[in-house]
C-alpha cells in the first residue's frame, strides 16, 4: 500500500513513531497520546498530530491514539506489515556491526546473505551467516531479497551498487560517505555518521 | 552564531548542502545553481532555495551561488566554522568503524579521545589512539573537548551518557539504539540504522 500524497519528511518521521508504538506495545500499554510520542522522540505534539492526519489517523481527545491499530497502520504505510530479506555486501568491522545489529527484526528485516571480496573471509561465518564470493552474487537472484545494505570502501561502492541493482535489489541503504548513482526505480538511504555530527554544534553554544 | 528561526529541518538538511559545495569547492568550481545541489541530493531545487533564504542567501539568477561564500555562511550557522572535539566511549568493532570514518575531518571535527571498560583493549591503539579506562573519564575535562560519540552496548548506553554530561560534553552522537535522557542543556542526536532501512519498503514495490 502506498499513500502518494504523505510528504517525504512525514514518512521520514513515520519509523520513528512506529518504534515507539511498537515499544509501547511491548509494556501491554492500550492508548498514547500525541503528548506521549512526542516527549519521547523531542518533537512538537502538533508535529505528530499532523503527521498522522495524512492517513487519516485521528486521536480521541484525552485519550490519545490506539496503539496496535496505530501501529499496523504505519506498518501498512512504510510497506513493513511484510518482511523484507536484505542482503549485506561487506564484511568488515562494520558489516560485522550491521549483523550483529539488533534493532533490524523490529521492523521485520532479515539479512539472508552476506558477501564480500576477501579470500580469507569467504567461507567465514557471522551472526551464522556463511560469508559468500561477492563474485557470485547472483545466489541472491533465487531468494527473493528486496533490500541491499552496502558496507565496503568507498572506491567500490558504485560498482556494487550496480551489481545489486543487476540483481532486481529495488532499495540501498548505503553506509559508504559517497553518492551512488542508480536508475530511478531504484532507491537509495546514504548513512553519513560524520553528517549526523556535523548537526550537533548548532545546537551547543561556543565556548 | 546562531539564527534562531531557521527551523530543524532545514538545519538538519544544511550540514548536507554544505558537503555538497566542499565537495565542488574541491574540484575549484565558483558558483553552483540549486538545480546541481538539489540533482546531487536528491530534493527539489525549490527546497534548497528556501532553505538557503532562511539566512539570507540568494543566489544570482543564471549564474547561482559563490560556493565559497555559501559554504562559509552555512559553516558559521552550523558552529561548524570551529572545530571540534570528540570522545569516543565503546572501542568495539562499532568504535572502530567510527574511528577509521574518514568523514568527520569535512566538517572539522577530530576524536583525541577513546574510552572503553575492557582491560583486553585498554592500553591498545585503534587509529594511533591510546585506549583509555572508562572510570578515568574525568581525564577529558582538561582537553576542551564538547562532543561525545556512545559506541556502547544498550544497556551501558545511559550511564556512559551520564557520566559524559558530568564531564561537560555538550553534544552527543548515540549509536546505541535507546533513548538516553539528559538535561535540556544537552542535545542528542541518536542514529538508528535499523529506522533508516525501515524507511526504504516504502518507496519499493511490492512483490
Amino acid at each position: 500500500m502506498r499513500y502518494r500524497k504523505i510528504p517525504d519528511e512525514a514518512v521520514w518521521r513515520l519509523p520513528m513513531y512506529l518504534r515507539g508504538l511498537l515499544l509501547s506495545l511491548e509494556k501491554s500499554q492500550e492508548t498514547i497520546s500525541s503528548q506521549e510520542l512526542a516527549d519521547f522522540f523531542g518533537v512538537h505534539p502538533w508535529q505528530i498530530r499532523k503527521d498522522f492526519s495524512y492517513f487519516g489517523a485521528f486521536g480521541t481527545p484525552g485519550v490519545g491514539y490506539k496503539v496496535k491499530k496505530l501501529s499496523t497502520q504505519i506498518k501498512k504505510i512504510l510497506n513493513l506489515h511484510v518482511s523484507h530479506k536484505a542482503v549485506l555486501v561487506g564484511a568488515g568491522n562494520l558489516g560485522a556491526v550491521i549483523l550483529a545489529y539488533p534493532g533490524f527484526k523490529i521492523y521485520g528485516f532479515e539479512i539472508t546473505a552476506v558477501f564480500d571480496n576477501n579470500p580469507q573471509k569467504i567461507g567465514q561465518k557471522i551472526e551464522n551467516i556463511s560469508i559468500k564470493d561477492v563474485s557470485k552474487l547472483s545466489l541472491i537472484k533465487r531468494q527473493k531479497i528486496d533490500l541491499g545494505i552496502i558496507a565496503v570502501p568507498r572506491k567500490a561502492a558504485q560498482e556494487v551498487a550496480d551489481r545489486l541493482v543487476e540483481m532486481g535489489i529495488k532499495g540501498i541503504l548505503n553506509f559508504s560517505p559517497c553518492r551512488i548513482n542508480v536508475p530511478k526505480k531504484v532507491k537509495v538511504i546514504t548513512i553519513d555518521i560524520a553528517m549526523d555530527l556535523a548537526r550537533l554544534p548548532y545546537y551547543i553554544p561556543s565556548s
